[in-house]
């Protein structure tokens, strides 16, 4: 049995390598390189797998589950320009590839501690681009 | 090849087991504890998993399929309180998981006899909250 | 300037008028007339008009249009059967219509205790049916 | 007869009036005035009002008045700090009212170059909140 | 009050004008002006405003709006090639401006033999276009 | 990491086998078996499997990805009869799965000469059906 939970945060970013030049990271990253940075309403679904608890019919309380994403993800990212306030994206380019993979580090831990496995994180950056980290061997 | 039909019902639960103490199943369930019940629009997705037929170039005949969900699931299911209208929710607590569950035991052998594999059941009890269970082996 | 705010609940009803037969309140309310009551996650859009202020840019506080939308509507309708908790419902059929009706009621003074003016509740019910009321000679 | 094009524009902004205290801005803007910003994926969706041509059937040219709003608004709203790089916000607070004002005020005059009449502009900051300017003694 | 019921309908056209080239017709149209015809998925809200019943609670019977739309829009449209299917769209270009225009000449009267006022059609061609015919003087 | 692009094209077609009688064709497909056709619009998600780049932080390059979806398909189906002027659909009958797969067969090797590996594509026909081609094995 799969359950999965969405919640949003909105956070800016730029979308550059410091050992790149200006051109490359223009040619790379488009729009998405400005120094400026610009933002998202980041759509995030995070994917628990376990069995159903005979007792209370459910995989996990889900709002320890809604506490584990606030405390690890939300409060961390939220409202934040990413590159300058949310390690380690001062070294790391936050590509919705890498922020995705940020939040399977913070979550896989908090989120076995709940006797569950996290499944998959799924993360969509705008209406028509999303990525997915999964389990290995799950996909 | 996976085809996946959505259908909706709207149902009210309460989601409390009755031996647990009140104040148990307020901890567990919060407001969905709330013994007058309250209620969803829950989306189904409903997937199935075959072969394209060559003559015909579908999995399976769509008509047939929402046939089989609407008498299986939608006639029974739709505008009812299930706690005290859809067993086996009069004993067992109508949880997202358990609903998700039981929509697979009631479609999983009549999807057989179309021909068809059922793949998975994904129910959405509201905007950010849904549930899914999958073949074995599948996920 | 309009501003919306969008904000949801989960609730159960039952349309059906005490004054009427049951097949009267069958032909009139179908499924929804069933005793027992059935649910919905009502989707609430509240558009209040007034002038930007031009010091902070803004038509009102948000967090209190927040506040005021969960004190007097979502605190009291929320994960409730509607027919048995929450009047004028025990007496008067909980449509769509006669929802929105109150929620007007409930939310026109305190919004223009905060300087603004109301200006519509659209409630959606389902993904095809919402009801709308305005201002008067607004539309 | 009324037309409505939706575009979209990723930004970052801060809300905060430099001639207010910053724990002014906070108690005013919350999570919206820390310094180093944050972003959005804003949903635009501009409403014109005409008659039908009754030569072609529409009431405008549907892809001069995508242009207008790309050269007018997209081109210089999407991917870019709103504070920093597109006045007059780097004087007055980049809040969904004034940022839906200022589109109104750029997209007013081209829309009547087309022979049609800007009716209103709504500007989503957020699944939840919306702002729309209308045409004077429209609504 | 207003009342609002969303329908689908799946349909094909061309728009092209035979009394103007194919130059003209390609430069008006673009990729909509393609001989053989494409498709949408076609979103309809019919909106009707009237009085709530005090008896009933509602502005009309809902059965009977959703049987008027079956009737004269979707019995008539659905599944066809408006050019050479549904008049007047042999003689009239059906852009999303006439097709509007069509189905509130359909609905006007049915809608008012129920006692109610049509108020708007709104008809979303894709997810960032659609129109909308208003009732005189209501916007 | 799994990553996914939306993309959207509109196009008509008509289920018919013409190896079959008009009733065993209308008994198959029902209204979309009318000769005439009658359109859709489609929404494709095309999901690419890979490692991230460390250098980059992507999968691959966003914008070669779409370069390849709009070269390899949109340009092809986009405002289209696909019966009459998309081959194989002179001969197969474009039902969504045989569109899926048609596009899984122009996408697979372009997507491999990115470096990338084609995951799955999603195509969905309506708001209440989609189908969905993996690679064999993923699910």
């Amino acid at each position: 049995m799969l359950i999965t939970r969405k919640a949003e945060f909105s956070a800016s970013h730029v979308c550059s390598n410091a050992e790149l030049s200006p051109e490359e990271n223009e040619r790379l990253y488009g729009l998405e390189s400005r120094p400026n940075g610009h933002g998202h309403n980041y759509v995030l679904e995070v994917t628990v797998r376990g069995d159903v608890n005979p007792v209370h019919g459910m995989v996990l309380d889900l709002k320890e589950l809604k506490e584990v994403i606030r405390e690890n993800v939300l409060d961390i990212y939220d409202h934040r320009f990413l590159n300058r306030e949310v390690p380690p994206f001062d070294k790391v380019v936050p590509t919705a590839e890498n922020i995705a993979g940020d939040i399977w580090q913070r979550l896989d831990e908090p989120i076995g501690r709940l006797g569950s496995k996290l499944h998959s994180v799924r993360l969509h950056e705008s209406d028509d681009l999303f990525v997915e980290v999964c389990e290995p061997h799950a996909k």
